[in-house]
């Protein structure tokens, strides 16, 4: 059976792309991994995901654990079985929906008490829970338990939070259920400081992971304090070992991060936006809600390939989101997810090329500030 | 130019299978056609909706003309190009919509006016505006203006309700838009008096119509009623003409019509149901809201072919129902489609090997009384 495995193909300054293999597939890097909560990217077949270009989607524990629960997806075969995705899943480690979703949360050493957002229920969490749920879900890449540093936060917490989250990922990898292909990343925190995330660096290797994360960041620290970190961060971190950053983000951080030698990404944004009726184009985002497009017959974006694109008009999926129709968020999620595909693919293909650094910039502008209109 | 025709191929008592010849396709009958009300079957892609057979779909003429508009629509190249539908359309007069669903009409012998439920915008509609409207949506079969009589009405408000539709159906058929292969149909009224239904029939037999609707049922009368109209009713319509059964039904009110001569239905029930965690299944109606499906391994349906049976668990529909996911609308609605267009692929058969009658109580038997769960 394949083992779970990184080769980098190509390099061009920081950035790379490559292959991680695991037992359920190969994910080409630079990934963007699209979200499936609660076991569904929201208004997609599986089958579609994968027809935009997806070598792995993203699972969220805490979702999970409170429905279906990790139990009863463990007893109608795991996750892929049961949402229909035989490629490779990652899921999370449940702890940053905790805390920024959960009620009435007590975080102490051991991990974290807090209630479910859905009945109240009260449940625990900690690293060798997380583990446990992690390995009845069935996931291929599972991430240690961490807390997610909030910002803004002193040095002072930032350092016992980070330490806190280090302690966490020695017990996390104690608790990791082996399995063939499967492997536990790592998340590097400390905030915005140096010498904390290069320190926490530094512990995760000397715990050795077979992938690190980057946490703690798209929490409003903004674009240039994120590339910040980034550039003082990822030397840190072993050449050799994929690199994600988590939860992130707009087409122009991500290009920023895969300059800066990031290797996967997941984010909400592509999804979340279709269902808001925001589409993510070359030339920027385009709010569909919007009454400028009511009579406009043209595609949404020329050249894509999406059945958004070439099969309605704009009119269209105006009419479709002003009558707040489920086509609507089915076309133009898919729409957004092509979109994202093909920007990993093109940064991929400008990777081995070579072109990636003369391509960047243009491709930024592109994009204008990133800034999606306000829904 | 093909032009509009009915081809009856067999008959089995007073049931017809047949074919619905139309410039943009051919209609299999019995047939039933999915509601795409303001330009989508809600929650389905168009090439969806034909993968579950069907062969025509039903746009509302009362919210096409409120949203996006039927000027806009023209503008844009008809309804079956903004929607990517190149098949048969059917699109009703928007009467019936008006009386349910408008605020503060106005009925009189010129027509009605009403306000949106949108915006409160004031409209008129007439049987004039209604074929205008038509033709600029440019649907393959138009329905005469009418007033759907309520139920119940006295004897006398019957007459006249249905006298006035008469005097529409006229005015409807003189100011029809013809163009190669369109067809207008007449809409019997008369409530549930054998006379009036009669008399209606004779009326729209000497206006002369390529097709005749059976109106104002499915309003309250209940499967018995219903069943007794059309028995009294279509023996008065030209046997060589289609016949459809406006707002029908549940399956097993397709199979008693279809027993009576009926040969196109419309209603909202599999898409709606589908929406609301409701599924059709040969052994009677399946609410997967229920908690008896959370650990239910099985397929929603043996030997159904749609992708909600073949690839998922009961308990996965169940979850995303709980979980509120669009998924859950998309499978399930996919579902009762493909159920709906498999009963009529059944019913097509039958008639063909003349075995409907004796199969038609077993099929019945085994939908129970069609009474769907309390939602």
């Amino acid at each position: 059976m394949t083992s779970f495995s990184f080769n980098i193909h190509a390099t061009d300054g920081q950035a790379r792309t490559g292959t991680i293999t695991t037992v359920r597939g190969d994910i080409r890097t630079p990934a963007f991994m699209p979200v499936g909560t609660v076991g569904t990217v929201k208004a997609m077949l599986p089958e579609s995901v994968r027809d935009t270009g997806a070598d792995i989607v993203l699972g969220n524990t805490y979702h999970l654990m409170l429905r279906p629960t990790a139990e009863r997806v463990a007893r109608l075969g795991g996750l892929h079985r049961l949402m229909n995705w035989p490629r490779p899943i990652l899921t999370d480690s449940g702890g940053f929906q905790v805390m920024s979703l959960a009620q009435l949360r007590k975080l102490d050493e051991t991990g974290v008490s807090f209630q479910s957002h859905i009945d109240g229920a009260k449940y625990d969490l900690t690293p060798e829970r997380s583990m446990e749920i992690q390995a009845l879900l069935g996931s291929d890449i599972h991430m240690v338990l961490d807390e997610c540093t909030p910002f803004p936060a002193s040095e002072a917490e930032a350092e016992s939070s980070m330490e806190l989250s280090m302690r966490w990922a020695k017990r996390s990898k104690a608790a990791f259920r082996e399995a063939p292909g499967r492997a536990l990343f790592g998340i590097v925190q400390g905030s915005i400081h140096p010498h904390l995330r290069e320190r926490s660096a530094h512990a995760l290797r000397d715990i050795d992971f077979p992938g690190y994360a980057v946490g703690g960041l798209a929490v409003g620290e903004g674009q240039a304090r994120m590339f910040e970190v980034l550039d003082f961060t990822v030397p840190h971190l072993p050449q050799e070992r994929p690199r994600y950053l988590m939860g992130v983000g707009k087409p122009g951080d991500i290009i920023g991060a895969v300059l800066r030698g990031i290797d996967m990404f997941d984010c909400v944004l592509p999804t979340r936006s279709g269902r808001n009726g925001q589409a993510f184009t070359k030339r920027g985002t385009v709010n569909l809600r919007n009454a400028r497009h009511t009579d406009d017959p043209r595609p949404l974006e020329d050249g894509c390939g999406c059945p958004a694109c070439r099969q309605y008009s704009r009119a269209y999926l105006h009419h479709l989101v002003k009558a707040e129709e489920i086509l609507a968020s089915m076309l133009i999620t898919w729409h957004n997810l092509t979109h994202y595909q093909g920007l990993m693919a093109g940064l991929r293909q400008a990777i081995s090329a070579q072109t990636l650094l003369e391509r960047a910039s243009s491709l930024q502008a592109q994009y204008g500030s990133g800034d999606i209109e306000p829904i």
